[in-house]
């Protein structure tokens, strides 16, 4: 099998640990090493190093390259991010001059998962459904009503033969309002869409091709110049051109193919903002509720979350529910709960000359 | 006349801009130069540098010699703080020198004053009467139930003589709680006690003799070794033994001689927290009552205070009554209501080895 590990993410939603330079998945924000380092870490019992494809923008190739550390990953340069269908097709050009039959499980790079062999297990399962030519995305059973998360809506369990945790997918579905998220946590039939996904090269390339025809296109002529010396002259001007979609949207809401999804449960979280950083070391908590992960003192102080680089005291007095993330490019105060908005920062702070 | 600055104060409720190193007197809080700066622009009008003198702690020679900028002013150097008694006395000592019988006015190195020429016409008005043997006291018309100050009841005008302006002091009162402090602003009769002073030197050296004299038997020691090659020898040796005691209740609240309050209406305030800092930048409020000194920038967030030495952006999104206080040596989160607290800070990181 194979493993692609898409680490193109821009990372607005961590400022200011993140920044163009540095994304979250470079980050240390959950664990002890970047969130990359652990994607890596977590495949390597199951694929080789040399059938590890890294996805990343051109400008992280040097992150990317100190993270695998000499390894023989292979690290795929886009010169501009198009979302995921590009980011798996381009990586399954590259699996297919291999080995076309063999399944490829796409991954984020910058997600975090508490149950790494639970999360073994559950890809294992998936590339052996993979292999006869299926679609398998990995579902999370939803533990509360997050409304920033995709879902998928399931059946009936997908075939005695596939095992009891694989079922057929009625549909995706979008980040729902709360409304519906609470539904989705009470009937039971939903599943967080994780972005986990499994095929092979081939499958997916032809469901690029019925389905996103046009992006095709473009990625048939990169292909036609893989091993070329004018690959990457080819890629810098092809690229830019391809069509931004989604993988959920461009294939896997509109494919006649099967697809299943396994419904998992393996302490998965996108780590979306801050705030997931905080609920994910609920383990570190002190007494009042507080994350400190960097020099901080609390007086009368609760729920609050620091993340710091710098070396110097950061104190909190009487203040509650908090993100106060401290390094050298800034300096973020936020209620935790407001998260979300934090993405906005680095586009006000360009409108401001900074 | 004469002009006694008292620079002595520690600063620990301006964590993490002051520290013990630099306290608020050096620091530019409000204004565009330190409060000790600003307290010398003030007097100078009206006392030539040669009779002004800065009392400090011998560890901050250096950055009250930076303030001076070589003008002739004295500086003389507290082994250790003693409260105001001792460091009045200790000026008076060497004011007596050249001349016992004109006034100095006594005044604190790290108050704000809005109204420099109110300031100064009020002083004048006190050392007039401060000639005569008389100690006044500069007191301040309330306009909120501050209940971080020290009052002064007043009774009758002091005497037609000395103007409409001048109150016999009925007593001293220490910092009220909020019931006491109403009342005192809605009688009337109520002053802040400013910690600003006029009286001669003899006249003061005469009443710490009276009411302290334990005190003045330690002056009379280090007065002994004025100009003589062991001075700063007998000061080491004898300032640290000075009861520390404060000049209000030393003296202020039991001496029998005249003591007059001016009532008087400058913009004073003594900075007493980043709260007060807050407050005395209300013209530089932004539409949504935040006060930002530094590079910070706002979303959805409203009266908040930003102090920063640092030269990175600071994001505020969601928050309100909050203040920041970014500098080299720290990073405060506080809520601007609860700034008094900042004061325990200090200690918290010294018991935690920082």
């Amino acid at each position: 099998m194979f493993a692609v590990v898409m680490a193109g993410g821009a990372g607005t939603r961590f400022w200011p640990a993140s920044s163009e330079r540095l994304p979250k998945q470079f980050l240390k924000v959950v664990g002890e090493q970047s969130l990359l380092a652990q994607t890596l870490d977590r495949i390597r019992p199951l694929v080789p190093d040399e059938r590890v494809f890294i996805v990343v923008n051109r400008s992280h190739i040097e992150p990317t390259s100190d993270t695998v550390k000499g390894r023989a990953a292979n690290i795929l340069a886009e010169p501009i991010g198009r979302n995921t269908a590009a980011c798996i097709g381009l990586a399954a050009l590259h699996i297919a001059r291999v080995s076309p039959d063999d399944p490829m499980v796409v991954l984020p790079a910058d997600h975090f998962i508490r149950d790494d062999e639970g999360f073994r297990a559950g890809v294992s399962a998936a590339v052996e459904i993979a292999k006869s030519g299926a679609l398998v995305t990995i579902g999370v059973s939803p533990d509360r009503p997050e409304t920033g998360f995709g879902y998928i809506e399931t059946g009936d369990i997908a075939g005695e033969a596939l095992g009891e945790d694989f079922f057929r997918v009625v549909k995706f579905v979008e980040k729902p309002p709360l409304e519906k998220a609470l539904e989705y946590v009470a009937g039971g039939r939903h599943l967080w869409n994780s972005g986990i996904f499994v095929f092979t090269a081939k499958t997916i390339l032809r469901e690029i091709e019925l389905l996103a025809p046009t992006l095709h296109e473009g990625l048939a002529e990169i292909d036609r110049a893989i091993g070329a010396p004018d690959y990457d002259e080819v890629l810098s001007a092809v690229y830019p051109r391809l069509e931004a979609i989604s993988i959920d949207y461009a294939v896997m809401e509109k494919t006649t193919a099967p697809v299943h999804a396994l419904k998992s449960d393996f302490g998965w979280s996108d780590v979306g903002s801050w705030e997931a950083v905080y609920h994910l070391h609920a383990d570190k908590c002190d007494a009042e509720g507080n994350v400190l992960l960097g020099t901080g003192i609390t007086a009368d102080s609760r729920g609050n979350l620091l993340y710091s680089t710098m070396d110097r005291p950061v104190a909190f007095v009487g203040v509650e529910g908090l993100t106060v993330v401290d390094t050298a490019d800034g300096l973020l105060v936020a209620r935790l709960d407001r998260s979300q908005d934090v993405k906005h920062v680095p586009s006000l702070l360009k409108a401001r000359g900074r």
